[in-house]
C-alpha cells in the first residue's frame, strides 16, 4: 500500500509539473501573438513607439524560452519520464523554440516599421501584408488551440493552412517586384515591406512546426515501446 | 560487487550511445556544410543541375535530423541520464534542429541558383555573396570543431564572428538596393542574390545557436544541482 501511495504522490507532483509547463508555454504563445499583432499595427500606422515596445518585450520572450526550457530539463532529470510524458516535455521544449523564433520575426517586422516611419511609408504592399498577417495569425491561433487540447487532428488541419500562406506570399512578392521596376525610387521603402512579408512567411513555417510537435506528442511512435522496464 | 559490474556495464553501453549521437551529429554537420558549398557553387556558376542535386539531398538531411532526434529520445527514455549527460543529449537534439535549418537555407540558395540560371545571372552581388558565404562557412566549421571537442571556449570565440557577418550582410544589402534603383530592369535578378544574402545571414544565426548549445552543454548551470537523488 505504501508504494502505491508513494507512486500516487510522485505522479501528482509530476502532473503539476507537466501542467505548469503547458500553462507557461501557452502564456508565452499568447505574448508572442500579441507581439505579432503589435508589430503589424506599428507597421501599418507608422507608430515607431509601438515598434520600440515590441523590441523591448522581445527580451521577456527570450527569458520565457530560457525558463521553460530549463524547467523541461529539470523535470526530465527529476522525474525521468518515459513514453508520452517524455514526448510531451520534448514537444514543449521544441515548441518554445519555435515560439521564440516567431517572436524574433515579430521583432524584425517592428524594425521594418521603424525603417518605414523614418523613410516614409511604402507606396504598396500594405494590403498584401495585412492579408498574409491575418492568415498567419489564424494559423498561430489554431496551433496554440491544438496545443491546449493536445489535439493532433486539429494540429493536422491547422498545418494545411500554411500552403495558402506560401502561395499568397509568393504572389505578393511578384507583385511588389513588378511595382519596384515601375517606380525605382520606391525600392528602399518597398523592400521594408518585402522583408516583412518574408518574416510573416517564416512565422507560418514556425506555426507549422509547432503543429508537427503536437502530432509527435500525441501520435509519436518512436519511443512508445521504449521503456526502462523493457 | 555485482552492482558495480552492472553499473560499469550500463555506463559502457551508455557511453557508446552518447558517442554514436555525437558521430551522427558531426556526419550531419559535414553533409550540411557540403550542401552550402554546392548551393553557392551552383549560384556562382549557374549550374542548375548541381542546384537540383542540393534540393534532392535535403531529404537526406531531414531524415538524419529525424533519426538523431529519435535516438536522443530513446537514449533519454532508456538511460534516464542526469546532469551533463542529459545536457549533452539535449544539446545534440537542439543542434540537429539548427543544422536542419542550415540545410533549409542551403536549399533556398539552390532555388535562387535555379531562378538565376533561368532568368540570366544578376549583374551584381556575387562578390559580396561569396565573401559572406566564406565567413559563414568558416563560422559553421568553427562551431562543428568546437562541437567535436565539446570546447566551450572555442564556441564562444567562434560565435563572435557572427557580428562581422551581420555587418557585411547589411552593407551588401544597401549596395544592392542602390544598384537596383540605378538599373530597375535588373531588380528581379538582383532579388535572387538578395534572398541568398539573407539565407547566408540566417545560416550565421544558426551556427551561432549551435555555439550556444555547446556552451550550455559544457557550462550549463541550470541542471547541475538537480538530480533524482536530491
Amino acid at each position: 500500500m505504501e508504494k502505491i501511495t508513494l507512486d500516487q504522490h510522485i505522479s501528482r507532483q509530476f502532473n503539476t509539473d507537466l501542467e505548469h509547463l503547458k500553462t507557461q508555454t501557452l502564456a508565452m504563445g499568447g505574448l508572442v501573438e500579441q507581439q505579432l499583432q503589435d508589430a503589424m499595427r506599428a507597421l501599418e500606422t507608422g507608430d515607431s513607439e509601438l515598434a520600440l515596445a515590441v523590441l523591448e518585450t522581445e527580451k521577456q520572450i527570450d527569458a520565457m524560452e530560457r525558463d521553460i526550457d530549463e524547467a523541461c530539463t529539470t523535470v526530465i532529470a527529476r522525474r525521468q519520464p518515459a513514453a508520452t510524458d517524455l514526448r510531451m516535455i520534448l514537444a514543449v521544449s521544441r515548441s518554445v523554440r519555435d515560439l521564440e523564433r516567431v517572436g524574433d520575426e515579430a521583432q524584425r517586422i517592428a524594425k521594418m516599421a521603424i525603417g518605414l516611419s523614418e523613410e516614409g511609408g511604402s507606396p504598396r504592399g500594405y494590403v498584401e501584408a495585412r492579408h498574409i498577417a491575418n492568415g498567419v495569425r489564424e494559423l498561430l491561433r489554431g496551433c496554440l488551440d491544438a496545443f491546449t487540447r493536445f489535439d493532433a487532428q486539429a494540429a493536422r488541419e491547422t498545418m494545411t493552412k500554411d500552403k495558402q500562406i506560401d502561395l499568397d506570399y509568393r504572389s505578393a512578392v511578384r507583385e511588389l517586384i513588378t511595382y519596384m521596376m515601375e517606380d525605382p525610387r520606391s525600392i528602399s521603402r518597398v523592400m521594408n515591406v518585402l522583408w516583412t512579408l518574408r518574416a510573416l512567411e517564416r512565422i507560418g513555417d514556425h506555426a507549422k512546426n509547432i503543429c508537427e510537435h503536437i502530432v509527435f506528442l500525441v501520435e509519436g511512435k518512436d519511443i512508445r515501446h521504449v521503456h526502462p522496464e523493457d
